[in-house]
């Protein structure tokens, strides 16, 4: 198996990049090709922008979607996108490794995705979903939090950690990646006085050191449910007899049916 | 009242640049003061890294919460970000501006939040939620979308865009400010054939010309109910006999006492 590590963290001594790289020694234990992309390190520029398309299909309005395809169609992406998208399209599995900042990705990965999931090469009007370009891969998030696990917790403050994680597994289910469960390691800013930060301290590291023994194990790993494509009707809209698999759709019914 | 204005789109003859135009005139006929911030025209870097703090609280390891909020202790925040930080903190009204990708913010919006949402500064662990810095201030998002109203809608398959802005909603919420209901305008890319394409270009174009009355009257807008700080515990959990506000948040109880 061929495995492609997105790490988005400014420090390379923070425990995000120890993760990433404990990742990376667990999948080269079980034999697989491992490529790490640091983002920060290679500076990857996170703005969709004009200046990054020197052949434009207009040059006098900038539509990040028709340049995208414009560009694919004739190879002229630019390097560092098709650097990544050759990484993406040579993987068969996917791990975004990153801190949860504002409740979302950092910009830089959120830049990444604007970027790298190019319209008319990993996705179309045709190709989406269950027929995406990534059907076949799996795709799974490793993310920190500095909150608690009782405020990253379902009924906790921060709302609960792995559905505010829904819209970007979405957007990876949207290219085709079947999504697995995410990792979440809360409390990664330690506890405050003395014997509780040395206690969280050791915690982390015992976290740390499982994380490679999780990766050697992903096969047995459960993926998140999507509904199906038959669940919708020629509108796009949730057929009233589908199930319902997220708080995003059909939330009247979501309590009900979602998992 | 004072507004700000955050635009982010790539292309000043967008129709996102357009809209905050719109929203500019609408507020300033009601007599209002706007400063409209276009992060792409000011290239705006998204991504915090150590090279935006020359004095660093730790020059070996970069920690962005740390390193914000010594720089904030000592007046030593990066030129852009205090211009941004001044701005909203002069603002009585913060409406942001972009269009929806990959299911949430532009890279270079979700940057202004990385950094200019100060830690020790804009927030910190005694000043969030109701104690926030921007209590008493109103923010509001005005958002456009490639797909059609249907598959927009809460049974929709691009996800309940209302509720898919839930975390950009809370992040806004956690450092005090209320949030007015969305702007949400559907189909931007227009229809596919001759009339199709020639009816939702008239649409658009009328949609435009009401954003601005929109905002003449943004005094009536509802603000989204978030829960009171009364409902959690000293945890951090939502208490068993609270509402739910939040498809996030005990989603068990969401469909019987969410709005």
């Amino acid at each position: 198996m061929n495995a492609l590590i997105v790490l988005a963290h400014p420090e390379v001594k923070s425990y995000n990049a120890a993760l990433a790289r404990a990742t990376q020694d667990g999948l080269q234990r079980q034999g697989h090709e491992v490529h790490l992309s640091d983002l920060y390190a290679q500076a990857f520029a996170p703005d969709e922008h004009g200046r990054h398309f020197p052949r434009r299909a207009n040059p006098l309005r900038f539509d990040a979607q028709s340049e995208q395809r414009f560009s694919a169609g004739r190879n002229a992406l630019p390097h560092e996108v098709r650097k990544e998208l050759d990484a993406l399209l040579w993987a068969d599995l996917l791990v975004l490794q990153f801190p949860l900042w504002w409740f979302g990705m950092p910009a830089i990965l959120k830049g990444w995705m604007d970027r790298v999931f190019v319209y008319g090469k990993l996705y179309s009007s045709r190709r989406r979903f269950h027929s995406g370009v990534c059907a076949g891969k799996r795709a799974m998030l490793s993310v920190t939090a500095g909150s608690s696990s009782d405020a990253c917790a379902p009924d906790g403050k921060e709302g609960d950690t792995r559905l505010i994680l829904w819209p970007i597994h979405y957007a990876l289910h949207y290219v085709g990646f079947t999504v697995l469960e995410p990792l979440i390691v809360t409390d990664v800013r330690g506890g405050r006085s003395g014997s509780d930060a040395e206690r969280q301290k050791l915690l982390l590291e015992l976290r740390l050191r499982e994380q490679g023994t999780i990766f050697e194990s992903i096969d047995g790993r459960p993926a998140i449910a999507f509904n199906d494509p038959d669940d919708w009707d020629e509108l796009g809209k949730l057929k009233p007899d589908a199930p319902v698999h997220s708080p995003f759709i059909g939330h009247e019914r979501w309590s009900r049916t979602g998992a």
